[in-house]
């Protein structure tokens, strides 16, 4: 009989639509926040809560690595300055 | 009494599921998508909606810079072209 | 008359309110995560799941494109060494 359950599966529906326009208009607020942190000398450090995704030297040097997740450190003999692009997934 | 609002309990256990569910699966879907461009000359910005994560230059250049958090910027002389890698967080 | 569909109302109401914390809570868990790798050579892919955000090379050579949205290859002759920072977005 079609009619058993009614209101469940009218509330089901309900509860389907209603979720789904909600999920979809949240997820579009997620976004990759990026900053940028130079210093001289040849480390530096993002702000906590971001990760470095690349990392810039000085003396045209691309000889770098990355440190604890967090730090850029370039490699090349008298690096005058460092600098990480540091990024995290936040809502914006 | 524990009978005190059975229906409403009943609605929100069913709007927990359901969300828990939905939820998870779109997550699922959220992705870091990236994309390359490069350009000749010393500058190159990234298609609208994505933000650089690093940068490459000609002439073995490691010295970069992000500018207006869109554009990768090549510092060093003479450089004959610039690339970005691109990404943001999307729905795939 | 606004008492016009009132149980709808009601459960609305309820799933709304449901949702925002769900999703909200969710998504704090959302984040950019990173790892390194590196390889002798020019060449070098990130673990799957996972796209490269930038690259890094020997010889101090600041000269790389991404190949097939996964490895770091580094373009400067007699490369000893290449590194890719391979990042994704996933649940933690």
């Amino acid at each position: 009989d079609h009619h058993e359950c009614a209101v469940d599966s009218v509330i089901n529906q309900k509860i389907q639509a209603a979720i789904d326009s909600k999920v979809s208009a949240a997820l579009k607020n997620v976004q990759l926040i990026c900053v940028d942190v130079s210093a001289r000398g040849a480390d530096v450090t993002c702000p906590s809560g971001y990760k470095p995704t690349g990392c810039a030297c000085g003396m045209a040097c691309g000889s770098w690595d990355i440190r604890g997740n967090t730090a850029c450190h370039c490699q090349c003999a008298n690096i005058d300055w460092t600098a990480a692009r540091c990024c995290q997934v936040g809502l914006q």
